[in-house]
């Protein structure tokens, strides 16, 4: 199944036949100080640079999520939407629990973006489907409601199957719905990656849509947490996933060796490319 | 499925359900020129080095291979056996293409070692079954027969399922046969990896054993090997490989890794062990 993503001059196709689309994490103030704070000061230079860099390590599509306690996000949204757009040709994918400023900021983006997210909490569903429907967006829909995130797999399945359900109603096709099964940390519950990998198998097998993760929260409380999100990763591509919202600079590579090992990349054109570029990079390249 | 391993004083055991088992592949002196050097030399200092820094980075077993161009495998096999089971205490992975002598080695090897290995090969089977069986050992099961490594799963299936029906037929229970499904270079051939991990599925469906990798091939011939290895275990713990002939000082984090996120260890008190030991080691704490 394909999810087209769009920007107003570039196309990224999520398939769950591969390769995996990464959605670069880092705009995104949740314990990132000196985002939030540039936010704060409207100094878009900061957002620029990690928007760049992100694209630069390989994200296909930037998430933007600008929530800073005070800060006024249906203003702020589409402020920082149109100034990527201004700056950055990929597909964005808009990161808000507001329903307002995800409609306010959807009327600015170009192409056809991604809105983060919908669950099968009651209020979303209703609030935020709509929306996305009118323009004409893709969703990313979280397998949790109003009694939370499910212990196991069967029922976190049957949030993603509502979902699936009440977007068709709305008129998003299943195409542009894609379940993130969602992920706690190992180091607070040691079965919490194993059901998000059943989660990921059950949902592919029962709905075949597209799969998301937003990976990082696998290992938070941990120590050296790199070793962790890499595992995790390959393990949640194997399991079936085919995006992630992750940090590009930190993970891309385990990302294109995972399409490699998973026989997606024909003489490992793209692994080898991005291996390139880092050592290009390293060497200084990317000042001159 | 539990395949017991031994030494003298100590046991292994190698579970379908897990946690994962690493067997140190640094004793072996193919592409190690220093270790072949010292093996010709007789000087076995460097040989118990290497044996201490894989068993204190993690490895459960130790592979053992002394095949060194001119040097005499019968004598040298048992005797390097011997200096081991004197200075470590985990069980021994007997590793030669040379039945005989991995026939005198095994007379000297305390507990029950593993043999590194037999194959669909007819001579194979035939040379090596009843020198495990004699001995009690258990016995990696490589995929490949007279006509080489079959391009498809399919076929290594059926050639896992002559190894287990050959071994049971010379008296070897198939809890004794570990396979290995063999993988070869993505940078050779783009599906390798994918073919391997089908191999693993597939074996583990139809027989329930336990699978073995050599893992390092995988990434042979390309750049950064170090993340496609680490993206590849992890791939092939989630397809349900449960051992692993590796370089613990450098994958026993993402072996410890993989067992955490796949929910067998509870409380993550291994992989916090494991990454405390690095950092004392790190900081010198080895030396004292």
């Amino acid at each position: 199944m394909k999810t087209v993503l769009k920007s107003a001059d570039w196309e990224v196709i999520v398939s769950t036949e591969g390769p995996i689309v990464m959605i670069g994490e880092k705009i995104n103030p949740t314990g990132r100080k000196r985002l939030a704070t540039a936010l704060q000061a409207g100094d878009f230079d900061y957002v620029r640079q990690q928007a760049l860099q992100q694209v630069a390590a390989g994200a296909h599509v930037l998430d933007v999520n600008v929530s800073v306690p005070g800060l006024d996000e249906k203003r702020l949204l589409p402020e920082v939407v149109k100034f990527l757009t201004a700056h950055t040709r990929v597909p964005l994918c808009l990161d808000s629990n507001n329903p307002e400023a995800l409609a306010a900021a959807l009327q600015v983006t170009p192409g056809k973006p991604l809105v983060n997210s919908v669950s099968g909490e009651e209020g979303k569903l209703r609030d935020i489907l709509p929306v996305v429907k009118d323009r004409g967006a893709a969703v990313i829909g979280l397998t949790m409601d109003n009694n939370g995130i499910p212990p196991d797999a069967e029922a976190r399945l049957a949030i993603a199957g509502r979902i699936i359900e009440r977007a068709a109603k709305a008129g998003i096709p299943a195409e542009d719905v894609i379940i993130d099964p969602l992920v706690l940390s190992v180091g607070a519950d040691q079965k919490a990656a194993a059901v998000t990998l059943k989660t990921i198998e059950l949902v592919r097998r029962e709905f075949g849509v597209n799969i998301n993760l937003g990976a990082s929260n696998v290992s938070f409380g941990l120590p050296d947490r790199q070793t962790i999100n890499q595992a995790f990763l390959a393990l949640a591509f194997g399991a079936g996933a085919s995006c992630v919202i992750t940090d590009a600079e930190k993970l891309a590579g385990t990302v294109l060796a995972s399409d490699l090992l998973l026989g997606r990349d024909p003489y490992g054109k793209r692994y080898l490319s991005h291996v390139r570029r880092q050592q290009v990079s390293a060497a200084g390249g990317g000042k001159a």
